[in-house]
């Protein structure tokens, strides 16, 4: 399983990832999920990952060695010589159709689904930051400033708190916080989404990360906020007074 | 969609359901999904369901009918009269199996799924209170100490807080409020969950229930419980600190 999310805010852009892999519950991986094509001051362009890691996998290897049938037949198309985000987009999508034109039969021989969606953020020179979320199919929808972040994999947990205070307004290293908090209740209910997190910030305009960083287990900042937060539940849930429905109660 | 919670604990059972119901986004409508039979003093089973509404009202019609291939010929089971609350999940389980059986196929040619599942909980005067979780197979898995309580439906949303403030020990109405709480959180990602709510409480060997309500939508405990929740949540990111990642931030 995997829980990533892309924040798209008015002074730029947040990703985080988990970095967890498993085949079954009996086998358990770290595999990195978010990938930074970087040219810096130039363009940034992120991707993160979700699904068989073996489709995941070889999308990232053709975007990186060329999608077969872009650009020419000498020199396919990569991802970090892509003219705008728009192609960047429709170029990893070209490259999960081409990856499941190669695999999903065999995936289907063995019963097995052709499972992937990916985020793509980013920002090249003189044109717009964007944040696209593509599906199994190649297709893919864009964040908008109504709903300013996407999710990938196990999303649901972790979205009632970025439906209450994630807004194009927030600031970069708050929607981070808040990320880091939607990852915590993520894992708290889901085993198979679990640390080392990667996280990438970049400011709109600037071209460059101005961000990337791995957070480890014993992260002293990400455990004080699982406890800060955990306890302000708890004191929350408290001091909400009981339901009044039995008088008697 | 429809979420429902039954949580167990030292002190009794707590159920909460919601109404809505789709058919399409495109067509909403309310419905009971709390059933509860109950002879005061000897016994109270408290059934939640979720899925296709024909199949969950059709078991709850030969539940009070009488489920075909029980009891005797003349006089098939119903489920007001289970010996125990062990056969009268098994019960529930048969009608669901003989509805699969009338209904499956049929469904199968339309491109429909046998979707359906139940949260059984109660007590009959001498027994155990129990809570259980029905399947779609008829099959089912009991609520025990170590995970006291038991989702229906969507129930991811709402399952963080559940997994961080109930406990056995957790008082019946004090877990009623953190019940609604998931409840509003649930809502609130998910607009095919929505009010009027029904919940019950029973207390341990009392074999009545202590509680029926319907909590209609514009219920001011309600209202005043999901602006509370909102305004702590929102305080609470608030005084976290920033990630300290970025010295330069």
């Amino acid at each position: 399983m995997t829980y990533c999310v892309g924040i798209l805010l008015n002074d730029g852009l947040v990703m985080i990832s988990d970095t967890r892999t498993n085949a079954g519950v009996d086998n358990i991986a770290s595999f990195r999920k978010l990938h930074i094509f970087e040219t810096p001051g130039d363009r940034v362009l992120a991707l993160a990952s979700s699904g068989n890691l073996s489709i995941t996998q070889s999308v990232i290897s053709m975007l990186t060695e060329g999608v077969p049938g872009t650009g020419t037949p000498d020199k396919p198309m990569v991802i970090s010589e892509a003219p705008s985000m728009f192609e960047a987009a429709q170029l990893v999508g070209k490259a999960i159709r081409e990856v499941h034109r190669v695999d999903a039969h065999s995936l289907e021989d063995h019963k097995m689904g052709f499972d992937v969606s990916m985020l793509l953020g980013g920002q090249i020179k003189g044109r717009r930051l964007r944040l696209f979320m593509l599906y199994s199919a190649g297709n893919f929808i864009e964040a908008t400033p109504d709903t300013p972040f996407l999710q990938i994999g196990e999303h649901k947990y972790g979205k009632p708190i970025l439906d209450r205070a994630i807004n194009p307004s927030t600031d970069l290293y708050d929607a981070l916080k808040i990320g880091l908090i939607s990852m915590d209740s993520t894992m708290r209910s889901n085993l198979a989404v679990g640390l080392p997190l990667d996280v990438m910030i970049m400011r709109r305009d600037e071209c460059k990360t101005e961000l990337v960083y791995r957070i480890e287990a014993d992260d002293p900042y990400f455990e004080d906020l699982r406890h800060r937060w955990s306890e302000a539940l708890r004191e929350t849930h408290l001091a909400i007074p009981r339901p009044p429905y039995n008088p008697n109660a």
